[in-house]
């Protein structure tokens, strides 16, 4: 199955190579606005071709929405389906001798013919990042009505591009979330200024730079780096996630490691958090007021913001957030953030000693295909729209998309509002 | 929601001082012999009560199958549930003034009242660790129906308390994948070895002193400490896990991260392993009779090894296993292997200035009941029993009810075989 | 797998001569009050022994909430497990040495063992209307928070044994949603009237006369009858069911022939309707204010019908109701009907010609187990819970839990304003 | 959520003027041979516009798989996507003044707006029979596999229009299932003789004519007129079904009651089957090979059968069927058959007295669009979709994806087994 989230429910289907990719979501309220317009920005975020350090595939990657909406681009509640065509195919180049013979090593090529007793020819087939685009589609989509709702924003960027950590941890700093800042750049960072970075989207002068070396000189030696990304989410309601199996970090999670390529997830502190001792690690409670933290503009004056009050509106907040925003897995208002790691690229420019499918030889492999030397940056965009998914998707099983709705009709109201009416001189 | 799973379907209920823990489990093949028996070691492995470094709570955690089961000790092939009374319920130790005016910090208190509008007076709810009962119970069932299907073998053990590691990543070994000393141990470890390090589990005579000695030290200072347990699954056959968003990876990630107090999921090489340059971090093929690896004994002699053939045995396995057994959402074979981190529990026996539920005033919250210092080494068979829950779902999904139920006639057909017959004399 | 629903999930195990019957039910909104109280009084309407035409097992069926409410009867929003145990065992009665060889004629004992290579060897196991208990369980607490948060009613009553029936259909009236006296019963009818006529439960004196007449032959003859059973949902709020594979019709359909013994299932006009032509069978809308049908009085008073306004109070009724209350497989606030069929008990007290399990030979089966001539009259109950389940279900998928809750605190706080202060004298 | 099924899951996207309908189907095994040839007769057999007695409306109605199958047309088990696209929108036929004032009676208008705050304001939008496209898509994939894995075979046809009954209930028959005529009928019965009783698809030369008749009545009254579909499916293996709340028949009734203007289902014996005595209405058992039913030719010789044999190949059958081939929620592979009634189209071309959708205001509505005066006919294809998906659902859940791979992998050898090699003569 291809299919995530109970609430907001994304199925996505297509392989590299065929005629496009499928993305059908389930569960987005009715009465939200939403067109391409909003989907394009991140599909062209994620779109390979953008730098000397990414595939040269050139994909122009256009979403198109095939119904669930109307003719003014609003949202029936029903399902939407969105396709992305497949316009670059060159199968050719990865067809080579060798790879008709040879699994790929730490690809999935030898599971897949395990599994299933066929496999794509070409591309990896849905073992492809290609198959992210309609994680791209739907997360954009979620994120939209977030929003809306919610004045939610998500922001991910490079944290690490090999052993180069944007936040190391130290003595001082056991984990990034004891770093003043770590906490102001998550207070802060936007994707305009994330994407001031490209290539490496690590908002951080130095440690770009320095990044950008390590990944030109892996690229020089036809190898490949992993490295992490780190994101947060702010603005989210309280009250999301469920206890046990469900819990909101548990559902990150699994949305984290089923982006391809990945190896880590910690939640807030993570693992230098978990050589901190309780009373260190521990977040006091504090009143709002006292914290002098106003809830954010874009959100107070939506009109939306006191419609759903009683979710959003918790009368604490923490004075320190090792707990990453989420407690007994719920979250308690405050900034959800937690951090990615990925493994280098499995498929390089090296000859490779390995054996066949049916183990009855050995050899070398060598691969030609387009490759980035580090997937991490385009990665950027795929972690936003997994954790618009699950924050969407947590949204709709507690809020439900009675309120949702009501929530979407109240903001737009409140907008239209603030408008000047037709005739109206605006000075 | 407190279900996981697709396959192997798991659902539990109860709070921590309500009258007994609920489990139900569905998707468990008719045809296995199953009872009390089968459970009761794992539960008590995560009693509390068995050191002096875990809580004093004397718990005898007795399970009951309810149902399920015949009169002798056949699955039906319908649902089982199983419950585990509480009888050590003492809930004025917890109550205190503050406890009903403070939430306390890094806990559930406030994010449960919140969502819920309500909340359990004493002892955390449903967000205690007493939770975890109805996972082990569900992980023992599914952990016997898979060691008779293939041998899988599940063994977990401490591998971090604070800043004390069994294998710190160093330049030689950029993570524990990468040293052999890492490597031998998961090949061997067993449940029996790591309960002779009891009460740390850390199998390492000068790692579990040192961990020991950190814990004490929490103790003493009334303060708590995390670690990381880490986790391997052999003989898991080859093509379980689903491409796209239920990768096994992605699937382990959620429920590990499910269990109380988890920060991080590491699979395979983990963090380490995303410093690695892909030329070094590939796991190249080889054929299994050149690895000269054989099927496991209890397997090879099972008979129902043969039966399950196309999906266990692959012709394949790979020389270095940073992977860890998982390439592109499926099992390969090969050692399953992650590393779970958590944080220090977050009740302590210090004196704690937090806020009052509704922010209106700031005041000291001074926690009594009784709680670990670490939470970590009764963790272990937690995380185990979450590692066979994932699997046999995966294997549920998969394999499917029907062949599952023909391994197992064939398993026992075969065991029967060797038995002597009534009447003869074995020598 | 023996669960059903999405928003309201209902898991039930047990078979009919283990330890107990087991109920778990998740999607309960917090603050619900609930008690044993709550769920026993459809338990003991299920209960066998009521009357000279039911069987004579006696069994106390008396429910235990297990976890999910604190010690005043509120629910925490975590699941719900409750547990019927089976006192009144009897295996012994069932067991001859027909059966043993023999499979039921109509009965679920061939399929079962074809399924699962193991049956019970007693009562039919899994296949007993005894696992209708966990259903009347799970249906008693959907009730009940449906009543505080939306004054649902659900009623239920044997419409036909046999041929006769309550409402034939006519020239006249081609279906019973065509006859006035049918409209009348359905506006007004209750559990209490329904139970003055136990042992049919055919709220009609000369109907009911006929139809236990007709059971009774049947007893005497060793023989069974089938029959219908109508129920009516009154004010369910608009807008539950959603468009497609899950619309109210369809959700109800197969709840109700999930039943044991089901036949068919009608919607309102049901098949009757089929024979009328459109321009007769369409219901015309008209105002609310118009068709002069004043919201109920418990739900106006109830405070908690304002905040759930928006769901409840469509401007628009019917005036007919062919439809059922639903179109589009959406509910239109009007009462949603239908009616269900259930064959003649399989298991009789006559000799029967049949095969063994094995095909080796024929035989005569003679069955001795204690049984129903008619399963309608105890089928009513059933049917109510199985209505309440989905109608629970609904509301929890479209209304979403967060709502819920709010409209509980608001019912049971415009409950508490009505009452009396403490010390004052209520004349 | 417009999805349905838990091993073959399918889900729908798309309004009646949109761009497109959308399917995704997941669950179908790789290794299938699958194009749009297996898919596009269904399609066609569902277009309007095929007859003088259905809507005009002329859709080429063109599936086209965007992915999941490589290309020589085989599965890779992956999810698949098939759209088909909307070509001959006309939404100005159906916008008068008065439809975007009055939702049209007995239509999903009115519960649409009042559950999504929007409607789409031409056609019906999701409502449209038109969504039942994706659902034929769907079952068409799933009929594939079961055909080559099993020889399934599924065939609906017209059983009444109206009043006019192929089968009316009697004295002497009190059920179709116990009419000689009925059960030659659905031994033998094919999908190209029903097509050569269109436009009723009732094979029966004189029931065809009075149905025709009374269709051709009602177009020119302006009416419309409802009716009944039956539908055979004959080999499916044993096994398939769940007890309790998936079993067999009430996944069927909820696939056939969510089919739009359905308004009941039967499973075998039906709502007549309830008025028989359980002496007469159980089905006996014989064995196979005394019953002298050999196994289909087709399923015979195709090699796969022999690959599956346990779970197909019972050793016993029924001398009747009025269980319907399902016995305990679980099939005993016998014949199963069921009826499903579907109401008069809710449009009509006749004026009708009906309110505005505030309710302010009553008036006339008087709908121009193209419409059928009988859904029936065309219903045939849907409801034979919708037994395949619910068959193959079940048969993932049981089967499981690995057998049924294997199942495919035997059957496809053994055809080709049975070629004559290249430059073989073929006499």
């Amino acid at each position: 199955m291809s299919t995530i989230g109970a609430g907001y429910r994304v199925s996505t289907a297509g392989e590299s190579h065929g005629k496009a990719i499928t993305c059908l979501v389930q569960g987005l309220p009715s009465c939200l606005r939403l067109t391409e317009d909003d989907i394009q920005p991140q599909l062209t975020r994620r779109r390979p071709g953008q730098s000397n350090i990414t595939t040269p595939r050139n994909e122009k990657d256009k979403v198109q929405i095939l119904n669930g909406i109307n003719e003014y681009g609003v949202t029936y509640g029903s399902p939407i389906s969105m396709i992305v065509h497949n316009e670059d195919q060159r199968p050719k180049d990865y067809g080579n001798k060798t790879m008709d013979q040879f699994p790929r090593p730490s690809h999935a090529d030898y599971t897949y013919q395990q599994k299933y007793g066929i496999r794509a020819t070409s591309g990896g087939g849905r073992s492809s990042a290609r198959e992210t685009i309609g994680r791209v589609c739907a997360g954009a989509a979620a994120e939209k009505c977030l929003k809306e709702c919610y004045g939610v924003e998500i922001v991910a960027f490079t944290s690490a591009i090999g052993h180069v950590k944007l936040f190391p941890d130290t003595k001082e700093y056991p984990c990034a979330a004891a770093n003043p800042a770590f906490n102001t750049l998550i207070d802060n960072i936007d994707r305009k200024t994330v994407d001031e970075f490209v290539p490496t989207r690590c908002p951080d002068t130095a440690a770009a730079k320095e990044m950008e070396d390590l990944i030109l000189q892996c690229k020089e030696e036809n190898d490949s780096i992993g490295g992490q990304v780190t994101c947060v989410i702010r603005n989210v309601p309280t009250s999301l996630g469920e206890p046990c199996f469900d819990k909101l970090e548990a559902a990150l999670a699994q949305a984290m490691l089923s982006i391809p390529a990945t190896k880590s997830f910690e939640i807030g502190s993570g693992i230098g958090g978990t050589t901190m001792r309780g009373s260190k690690h521990n977040d006091p409670f504090v009143s709002k007021t006292e914290a002098k933290k106003p809830v954010p503009k874009v959100v107070q004056e939506s009109g939306a913001y006191l419609t759903g009050a009683a979710e959003v509106n918790g009368p604490l907040t923490t004075t320190t957030n090792y707990s990453g925003g989420i407690q007994g897995g719920i979250s308690n208002g405050n900034h959800i953030y937690f951090t990615v790691g990925f493994k280098a690229a499995a498929t390089i420019g090296q000859d490779q000693f390995t054996a066949t499918y049916d183990g009855s030889s050995q050899g070398v492999l060598a691969a030609k295909g387009r490759h980035d030397p580090s997937v991490v940056p385009r990665a950027v965009p795929v972690v936003e729209a997994m954790a618009a998914i699950v924050i969407m998707d947590m949204a709709c099983r507690w809020i439900g998309p009675s309120r949702l709705r009501d929530l979407l009709i109240a903001h737009y109201e409140a907008e239209d509002a603030k408008r000047p009416a037709d005739g109206d001189v605006a000075v």
